[in-house]
């Protein structure tokens, strides 16, 4: 692994993701942004959602734009949602999978993108395990080049937290009075934070924050939610259960926690465990699954799972939000 | 190398690729599919063959659809040719290398194709090194999403089989009678099981499979064929001679055989030895080519050569086999 | 590193490269073009360039065409550029990065090659560690394939020599009676030799090169040019100054240049060094810059710098070149 390198702070993020006029021109984080824009992107992206067995949807409104997938951390499940959303709208896509081995200094990080806004791309898909270097490329790009970040260290995954909240919405019907809790390795999540940033702006009853203490985050960097260390507490009543995933590594270290038995008995969300939730709770996780360790593997498959809905809304909202920053291009 | 898995057993496959009226709905073996059926596709393959020179054929027919090539095993020509195959027909295309060492166990295979079925994923190709998988996968998905075997473990190599029953139909004009030799490692080769089955199913004279004793398949596994030692006797009057890749290791470890210029001599295929076949004989290798190892080089650059014909038929069978599969869904 | 194989020589290879008429067939080098056809190459490449915020340059003219990235040696920049290129002329593109650890012997490249002249690739775009392969491939093609170089070894890299050309001719508006230095680590650099053959095809008024002594060329690689070891000297009065990329490995191998910045204070070329060339100089670089190596790093951003231009010219001049090869095949 790389050091993790410093970059400026990312104060302000909200205002250098938009243009003058309100309109989105990077997605670089769900902080900040206002409620009618995270609902017109919900809106868009629905209009992106087909049945299975009924062909995926499709527009030609990135024909003649170039998207590149810039991918200095790996990823087979989010390059590809990228990849299809880009393609089924016409666009020409570039893949890059960089090594970030040769990537020592800021300096290079914009000389790449330098590069591929010389190239005429209008996108730029970046996922970095380093906080802060979305907005940092964003901050140095031209008026003609939107930034979108795919994944940024523990710090932020906005087209998780809106695929997160199209699930919602489609499986509730609504965000008022939602009881939400998020179990696992809440801190060092992007998940999490994307997604609780993005419930706070819609309007949820109450966010819960489930994991043993040591995985459990600082409260700042949740200010609405509640922190909770035991499972049982935290779900009753839950009308939406999040399961993040955690690395095996991870486990070992956490005390009162030998192993991943260990870990399923306390964290794991189960069919049994979810008994103390609503009635008609869901059960959701953005992948991919450590099934018997942070749920149990019938769960995942039943009724009451929404996973694999969560990843065909991922397509979608990444169709609307591409779709969104070109039209917003071409206003200007 | 990973441990080879266990997969549920492969019985009744044939019923497993077929829509109910008989129309192909996966790809996983040429056993069990039957004479009227390999034919159509090789009478639509033949469409898609054009002369050198001349613009390659392509269609609309998968405009709209999205195929996945998804490589459990390194692949560059199988990869590239379905790549091609995919893009001449419009679909849009997404390859995923995925490295084996992260999959564990079935249910994260299932895990990927399931979050390839949600991204609306309309066929997956795929290649394994474990016997089962194709099969295991296509139990599992979906009414809307085919399954085609790119490769599978020493089993089965469907498309290559169509590909080289293409190759045969276009040099010769007919099965009936033919003697068709096969020569080399056959013991490890899907690619001499799926021509088996193939020739089997289309009905030939002779099969005659030759190898090293060490090198020989379990009788069962062939059963209409001839299992012989000696590459003069095997050859005697064949019409089609087809020489399979051997791995260079694998020469060590032969009786009497200690290195490769004792594997050339004794089953080499050179212009020589093709003396003692039918004056008019072909040969025949997937590729890619040990030259003067399994195949003298001026033989495979030879007019008894088909080698190049395979390749360029390689194409048009993937072409004919992704577009029948997506005609079978849309009639539902 | 594999060791450099050995290739036959690539004498006449301006004869290889053209079509019987005269017309372009290959691009293997800009050795031995004549004047027209570069100037045609570039007044072809300038009708791709639009400027930023202006959608990029698209036409239809390689619709229904193959074009395969065959990359034997790791590449980024080049690789997007012939990619994005060849996609916004229509084409269907492959991309094989090829581990050259598999590459044996010459004949296994030519395997490589007829599969996909096989599978009906119309262009094949390669770039590899050793001298003669472009060539070596263009001696074995059918008529119907087009061979483009994408860098070759230390030898030739001509769609690089053919952007700086077009990027030269945009900011000086002419060659009579320039002055161009290029600077570094000329010894091992093929955007140098590419770079000087056009130059002195198109005719300019001198041409300086400037590095350490142990870095300088064979004087008989570059028959029209001074060969200069101080930077000041070389500079003096220079229109167009080109820095190249020198691998930080080499410099402690210099004489009395213990290091980096050393190397800087003699051959890194800055504002201040710039003084003494022509007051309107620009300051070209292929990038990737080692900033504050050989160039510092705010005049490599500075309105002198015609870097992004070069990378901007890239894709122009690589979409004219496939134009041209392409229209050249359909005359025949």
């Amino acid at each position: 692994m790389r050091a993790i390198e410093i970059f400026p702070n990312t104060d302000n993020q909200a205002n250098l993701q938009l243009h003058a006029d309100g309109s989105l021109r990077h997605l670089l984080t769900l902080e900040g942004l206002d409620r009618s824009l995270l609902v017109d992107l919900l809106d868009d992206a629905e209009r992106f959602v087909t049945p299975p067995g009924r062909a995926a949807a499709r527009s030609h409104s990135l024909v003649g734009r170039t998207v590149a997938n810039l991918f200095f951390e790996p990823s087979t499940r989010t390059r590809a949602s990228f990849d299809l959303a880009a393609k089924r709208l016409g666009a020409d896509v570039l893949n890059l999978d960089v090594n970030t081995s040769s990537r020592k200094k800021g300096e290079s990080i914009l000389d790449t993108i330098y590069t591929l806004q010389a190239m005429q791309v209008d996108i730029l898909v970046v996922r970095d395990a380093s906080a802060g270097v979305p907005a940092y490329i964003a901050r140095h790009v031209n008026d003609y080049v939107s930034i979108l970040n795919a994944g940024e260290a523990d710090t932020s995954h906005p087209t998780q937290g809106l695929l997160d909240l199209l699930t919602i919405r489609q499986r509730k019907g609504r965000f008022k009075d939602l009881i939400v809790a998020i179990v696992g390795d809440i801190r060092h999540s992007r998940v999490a934070r994307s997604a609780a940033q993005g419930l706070q702006t819609l309007g949820i009853g109450e966010l819960r924050l489930i994991s043993p203490p040591p995985l459990a985050p600082d409260p700042d960097a949740f200010p609405h939610a509640s922190i909770i260390d035991n499972l049982d507490a935290g779900l009753r009543g839950a009308d939406v259960v999040m399961a993040l995933r955690i690395q095996r590594e991870r486990i070992g270290s956490l005390d009162g926690i030998p192993g991943i038995d260990e870990y399923f008995a306390n964290y794991g969300i189960s069919t049994d465990r979810m008994k103390g939730a609503a009635p008609d709770a869901i059960i959701m996780h953005p992948g991919p699954m450590n099934r018997g360790i942070e749920i149990e593997s019938a769960l995942a498959d039943s009724p009451a799972s929404a996973i694999t809905q969560q990843v065909a809304n991922g397509v979608a909202v990444r169709m609307a939000v591409l779709e969104r920053v070109c039209k917003a291009m071409e206003l200007r």
